[in-house]
């Protein structure tokens, strides 16, 4: 029986074949995220790996141990023995398994062009290729966006436990048990660790009212109090099983201005006509257009994307923005967020944000974040 | 009387005159992070900052609001306006600036090959220049692994508050308070930040004995026991002002096994092996080899880098790596962790890392973390 790597490793052969490319490498490191490597292995990072047309699979590690207990590959070969370099231990690899000459390689699509120059220079018996579109990483960036059971099992896990954090922030900043930007976030590490998820999957956005105008406040979370007069804003992910949420609270609290009420107002109707475009065969895009043009109605616009896939990456395809080389379209398996947000630098920020499975008639909202009045 | 930001700037230009370079181009984007965004703008990032030769400085942020209080350069436009394209907003800027045809422009050394093929196409009235080294951005990293003032301040307080953790951590994990891996790493976050830090620098590991066996353990901390008998191991940086400690505390608990007394005596001695090659003059390689001689003489070896400069980033120059291709020598000024290591699937981790100053006659030992008997 082959295990759930296997068969997504045997998917991209078979669109390996179809495209007469004999050998794809990837490479996680410091700098160069790539979550495909934990997608195509289980091993979750800093390593190479290298995928033959031929359906075999080489993972480089840095840390071996590590490797020992999660790869699921055919061979493991310490980074070590290649000098830690990317490019010698690919060349070695590949000289190795003996892939003929003339075969077409195709590296990463966040290879830098220095050391794509490398790669160049020393597999000179092969065609390198490094492509962002048209290439095996944008058919990565495809397969990973259409999740399959598995994954939309571990972020509905992910989506349950991001409802009852959300519930649990509701009630204690209420209550005045959470108090500070700190309290909110720890609260929220501490919750999903003990209940046995990796963690955040991203670093928690914790602003009160005196600092919700920034997208993403710097530092991300203070001393300062939440839930005070005006719009605090908490923006978390749940990582479980590697696979994270992503949403967004909004806390009104007191008497507002006129003005905040409007971005209230705004971004729940933006919220409410972009969720009537999330559905198969709908361009991403006309979704993101649904929202700038109730914004833009009013005179204001939104600095972000209206939403993305999340997975193993808080940010991964499709995109949901309004820009015309988007080409993304929903499809059935995408999970998505969908995160309207306003931004006045004297009145604060608004934002609401849920992650929405997209199904074969429409969508399922997995998560119940809102815009919460205190 | 100029600021940090212009005087770094000012350095740049110095040395973009030398070099005849027109425009140096810095992105800081998600998937391609880069602090020297931050180092010469004060801006922390997400945005594009384009530095001409005649010191020029403009900022492309993606949060304006964040840019007006934090930005120190000529001029901010927001990122919207080009689409938020790196290169439509780099082409547009330098049309707008008016910079001759045929400058020398470069664009940063972590630009993917894809990427590079479109500043090329867009920017073809110019020499497009993409280094990683013998260019402006190895000369960037260069420049920011010397500190200056301000930043032996910042990283001194950092290092302050996170020999006070440590003491912390000694006598809470002694004395049960803190019982898991949770309790540890969240007790590291909190006391950072409600010390007004901006948190921690890193994602905290903390491995009981159990775990002590991976470099990086995943997920990096759990609610396992810390400190129950064998060797644990907890690394964490305190960030302050954007600047980052790194320190790695082993804990030693119970009667150990002769192996595990192997593995504290071999680090203790390479560590000190290495510590007295921590001087102006002396090339960095040579230290990680002194580290490398005590292991093999034992048969083991380390799985990682002996060091490397801290700063903006919790990893950047100069590398302390036994690699042929490492040239860094050490120089005065410069802030770097030592921290050699030894990991045993079934003796579990030992790690030691403290950071230093290289000072005009040898060094400043900046931490005082160590490996503790409990």
């Amino acid at each position: 029986m082959n295990t759930m790597y296997q068969r997504r490793r045997a998917d991209l052969v078979t669109w390996m074949a179809r495209n007469s490319i004999s050998v794809v490498v990837l490479e996680d490191t410091e700098g160069r995220r790539e979550k495909a490597v934990r997608y195509f292995s289980g091993h979750p990072g800093d390593a190479l790996l290298i995928i033959t047309i031929t359906g075999h699979a080489v993972l480089c590690p840095w840390d071996e141990n590590l490797a020992e207990r999660m790869a699921d590959v055919d061979v493991v070969i310490p980074y070590s023995e290649y000098g830690r370099h990317p490019v010698t231990a690919a060349a070695g690899i590949i000289e190795k398994i003996g892939v003929p000459a003339n075969s077409r390689i195709e590296i990463p699509a966040h290879t830098p062009y220095p050391l794509f120059l490398q790669y160049a220079g020393t597999l000179m018996d092969h065609v390198v290729l490094c492509r962002e579109t048209g290439g095996v990483f944008a058919e990565i960036s495809r397969m990973r966006s259409i999740k399959d059971e598995y994954e939309i099992t571990a972020t509905g896990a992910a989506c349950a436990l991001s409802d009852t954090i959300t519930g649990l922030l509701e009630k204690h900043i209420g209550s005045g048990k959470i108090k500070t930007e700190i309290d909110a976030a720890l609260f929220i590490e501490r919750t999903i660790r003990e209940a046995g998820g990796d963690g955040i999957g991203f670093e928690t956005l914790a602003a009160g009212s005196s600092r919700s105008y920034a997208i993403h406040p710097v530092p991300a979370y203070t001393h300062a109090k939440i839930g005070t007069d005006g719009l605090s804003i908490i923006d978390f992910g749940v990582m479980i099983d590697g696979y994270t949420s992503d949403t967004t609270l909004t806390i009104a609290t007191g008497k507002l201005d006129p003005a905040q009420e409007k971005l209230i107002t705004l971004v729940e109707k933006a919220y409410a006509a972009a969720l009537a475009l999330y559905k198969p065969g709908v361009p991403t895009r006309e979704a993101a257009l649904a929202a700038d043009g109730v914004f833009k109605k009013a005179k204001k616009s939104m600095p972000h994307a209206l939403g993305h896939g999340i997975g193993l990456e808080p940010h991964e395809g499709p995109g949901i923005r309004n820009r015309e080389d988007n080409e993304w379209i929903f499809e059935k398996g995408m999970v998505v967020t969908l995160e309207p947000g306003l931004y006045d630098p004297v009145y604060g920020g608004c934002r609401l944000e849920n992650d929405i499975l997209i199904t074969e008639d429409g969508h399922r909202v997995l998560t119940k974040s809102r815009i919460i009045r205190l």
